[in-house]
């Protein structure tokens, strides 16, 4: 097992990466504060990891919420099933809730320990490649409203990070590959050896080799922790993490949630990111092909859906978080490990983007 | 005008009150930040008084959001139709919420700011009494669930705090005596010579005279002030402010949620209280009989619902926030001004005020 520190002062907490970290008794019980857990899982997740982590935090008489799966399922309604669960179990201000499974899990539990009586503790036990490289660290929690990607949530830090790498035996390829998007955007925006690495062993990841596996989650866990680190709530260089994401939100909620996964809408992302990066004269042609290569490689898509016009794309771009005053916000690349953060964007180079990345089909 | 200072480090923000306030153009101009405004308010409030806010918000193209008017509507439900104006209109990160009205809308709408997009500014202009002498205050901010007051939440400061004592001249009655109910509290917990000046004064306050009720309100605003900035999340002392909130949530939600105002059940909650404090020996039952009276005076109730048993009473009290393991936490009152907060209050005491205050019919 190894142990990174996300460093935020009263706030920080351990990430833990290992194999059969969920058969370890006392990990995930030593950051239970007060008497009581309440496990938010999935119905995909239950069957697989749920009666294990039962058994561990017997002692704290836990309790189970079991959601539908999928994006489409991360809304203020089904959040509401999880304050019942609790309200019914008579959960109190020391109940800790504990995610297990991928990013809607952890972003829905997050959040709703977040405001459930005004905030109790939380912690992420991550089972997809995705939540454990990504959205399980930071503090970042909400849901989705119908005109918005994460547009209702709180910055709420969880009390540790338990990444069992065992879990992504069971993960769906798809989901592995997208867990993957996340990965490669730590190369592009701060590291580009990292990113020779990953294009070096793309087919060892896809084959899940576990060592393999393992350095790719520590290493993007520590690029993760040092940005979460520098700037918790996105005041600054944090943004840069959305590489990618402004063009993915669009499409989760273009196509409706749950079409795409959002490690898919993210790669696609970041392709038209290099693209229009490489339109502002800032990628050669060769790096926007060396992106889209490795993107392609990892079995993921590199072209935006037919279905959404470029108008509907600007207009689903509006609405963004990093939007002001309805002006567009993006992460482009000055170069490969070099994000940079654009306000003034030039529209004609956008909609050239948005027009040659869509689907033809 | 005058002016309190609530004191929060960088969160410190200002409580303005007096006359005429909501025609001052630049007060609540000079607390915007961003250059966006959202009014939240209600349909009672909004043909009095959102003209004239919004004249004077116009150079930040307020928008508005009319919510139903009553605590039933304290809902995630409701709650979601903010977010969808606030989408629509593309409000971003420095849209500023206002919140035109009384508590409910004020823990509506600070709610709404605090989780919309992880988090934006909002302002406080209460219109009743109840939220100018209490909830504006503090950023405590929420929504109801059916099986428990105010379970869903998070602190989050307001930027200011305007109060038009103008507002109360269109306050229905029977909520200027809810208001009255939370202004005893502060008398009760931490101020005897201002129940004294209450007890003087009531008549007065129910007929409006002018610089009593800004006396009122400026007097309950300090003591909400000196406490908060003391402990601002509720850690300690701040629970004290709860005298009488136990009993009442367990009414309110017991009786269904706008059957009974706030400050009624507050009321009732106080009288329960200080009865239940002269069976454990500390008030006196001349102390008890003074309470009652005073709350009579304030033309409140001051016997619990028969409609609800006293094994049901229990229930309900048993998911208050404050409650720890399912072990009931209550404020009593050690004498008049001095309140404290019970752990191990004896079930027989506890049994016995719930049926002796029952109302028989």
């Amino acid at each position: 097992m190894q142990e990174l520190q996300v460093e935020l002062g009263a706030r920080s907490y351990p990430i833990y990466v290992g194999p059969g970290l969920l058969g370890q008794v006392d990990l995930v019980n030593r950051h239970v504060s007060g008497s009581r857990v309440a496990i938010v899982t999935n119905e995909t997740i239950a069957p697989l990891y749920l009666a294990q982590l039962k058994a561990q935090l017997a002692r704290f008489r836990p309790i189970e919420v079991v959601l539908p799966d999928g994006e489409q399922y991360k809304t203020l309604k089904v959040l509401d099933h999880i304050f019942t669960a609790l309200l019914e179990a008579h959960c109190d201000r020391r109940t800790t809730v504990i995610a297990l499974g991928g990013g809607v899990v952890g972003d829905m539990a997050g959040f709703a320990a977040a405001v459930y009586q005004r905030g109790i503790s939380f912690i992420q036990v991550p089972t997809t490649l995705l939540s454990q490289v990504d959205s399980s660290v930071g503090g970042k929690t909400g849901v989705n409203h119908l005109l918005g990607k994460n547009m209702i949530g709180a910055f709420h830090q969880p009390r540790a990070v338990v990444i069992d790498t065992d879990t992504l035996a069971t993960l769906p390829d798809r989901e592995l590959s997208a867990g993957l998007a996340e990965v490669i955007k730590y190369g592009l925006i701060r590291d580009p050896e990292y990113l020779l690495w990953l294009e070096r062993n793309t087919d060892r990841l896809l084959a899940r080799d576990s060592a393999t596996l393992t350095e790719a989650i520590i290493r993007s866990c520590r690029h993760k922790a040092e940005v979460v680190a520098a700037d918790e709530t996105e005041t600054g260089q944090r943004a840069l993490l959305n590489l990618g994401h402004t063009f993915g939100h669009a499409i989760e909620t273009g196509m409706g949630y749950g079409a795409w996964l959002h490690g898919e809408a993210v790669a696609v992302g970041m392709v038209m990111a290099a693209d229009l990066s490489h339109r502002l004269g800032w990628l050669s042609g060769h790096d926007v092909a060396r992106i889209e290569a490795l993107v392609r490689c990892a079995r993921l898509p590199v072209r935006a859906p037919s279905a959404i016009s470029p108008a509907r794309f600007l207009e689903l771009m509006s609405v963004d978080k990093k939007a002001i005053n309805g002006h567009i916000r993006l992460i482009l690349l000055k170069a490969i490990g070099q994000a940079v953060i654009v306000d003034d964007c030039p529209s004609a180079a956008l909609e050239a983007t948005l027009t040659a990345m869509r689907d033809p089909v």
